[in-house]
């Protein structure tokens, strides 16, 4: 089992906790638009990181953005394979080059 | 090899393509910034689907969080196995914990 | 009457355009998650503008942030005199310093 | 002279205080990288304060968004009188209709 999907599972547990002992109980403890906002700050740290910062800023603040998507994805039910699945889909259905028709 | 690390070939394989031919070459072509620029933008979305739209609608905007956060790790050569590593080196450090400590 | 002042009274009557005539009612149109997407993008446009473009870049990414903000204030029935009146508060009751407080 | 003009001029002389003493003054000292974060992230708070939140919750979120917007500017030398002349000139050149061509 590869990190996220254990990353995902370990996420899964915590939101059972005490929000009082886990940072992810605690977020949604504090409901879906406290989540959905940690996530849209860490990735505009990420935005910022990828522009200004050193190398090893950028990976912790990747760390962050992905750590956050799944909190958010798990506070909605929506699974890290129904996201993996919909970029096999449009990996399958050539979805790259149709995405190469949006602009850029 | 799993969907990310695959996505993740790809879009280094992309680069080289002209930027008529590939989204991910005419992203690279227009540089850091327009990268960064679109990697926020996707992040924006995806705070609006999970506040919002229907489930699927969240699927389709992690799924495009999680293509532009590769190109943009790229373009800094920093590679998706960077990223894992720091989030296993959290997990093994009680990082989840450490992290609790933060005010969510 | 100032420029925001006349922004304001501008997009309220825009709204009233049919969604093919005006930008301001096409967003109307589709919602207040569009809205509150596309305020997001321009702002989003802006971080970047500050760290990478010249100057006459972050004026014009400036401006799209206030004038998205004024539609999305709008759609909440939010004025800017509401805004301003807040600003105000803050300054009367030493807002900066209170703002000082917290980490920056 | 009205609010943001007032505003403007307030975060002019605190950039010139100890970094101890003054939350503007801290954050021009962190420079511009955390500065255009610290916008960035009150704007993802205004969007998902238009989503979720109430109306005052907005209110407080857009008074931050423009407090935050104008320090970014000022850590540029661009002033509100730039911005203002920008959107007199869009104003000017129709440049609303020239928005609407672009797609919502």
């Amino acid at each position: 089992m590869d990190m996220l999907n254990r990353l995902e599972e370990t996420i899964a547990e915590r939101r059972k906790a005490s929000p009082d002992a886990s940072y992810v109980a605690k977020l949604h403890d504090r409901g879906l638009p406290v989540i959905a906002r940690k996530f849209g700050e860490e990735a505009v740290e990420a935005v910022v990181a990828a522009l200004s910062e050193d190398r090893q800023e950028l990976v912790g603040e990747a760390a962050d953005v992905l750590f956050h998507l799944l909190v958010m994805l798990g506070a909605r039910d929506v699974t890290l394979s129904d996201v993996m699945a919909e970029l096999e889909r449009r990996e399958g259905t050539s979805g790259i080059v149709e995405k190469a028709s949006r602009s850029a």
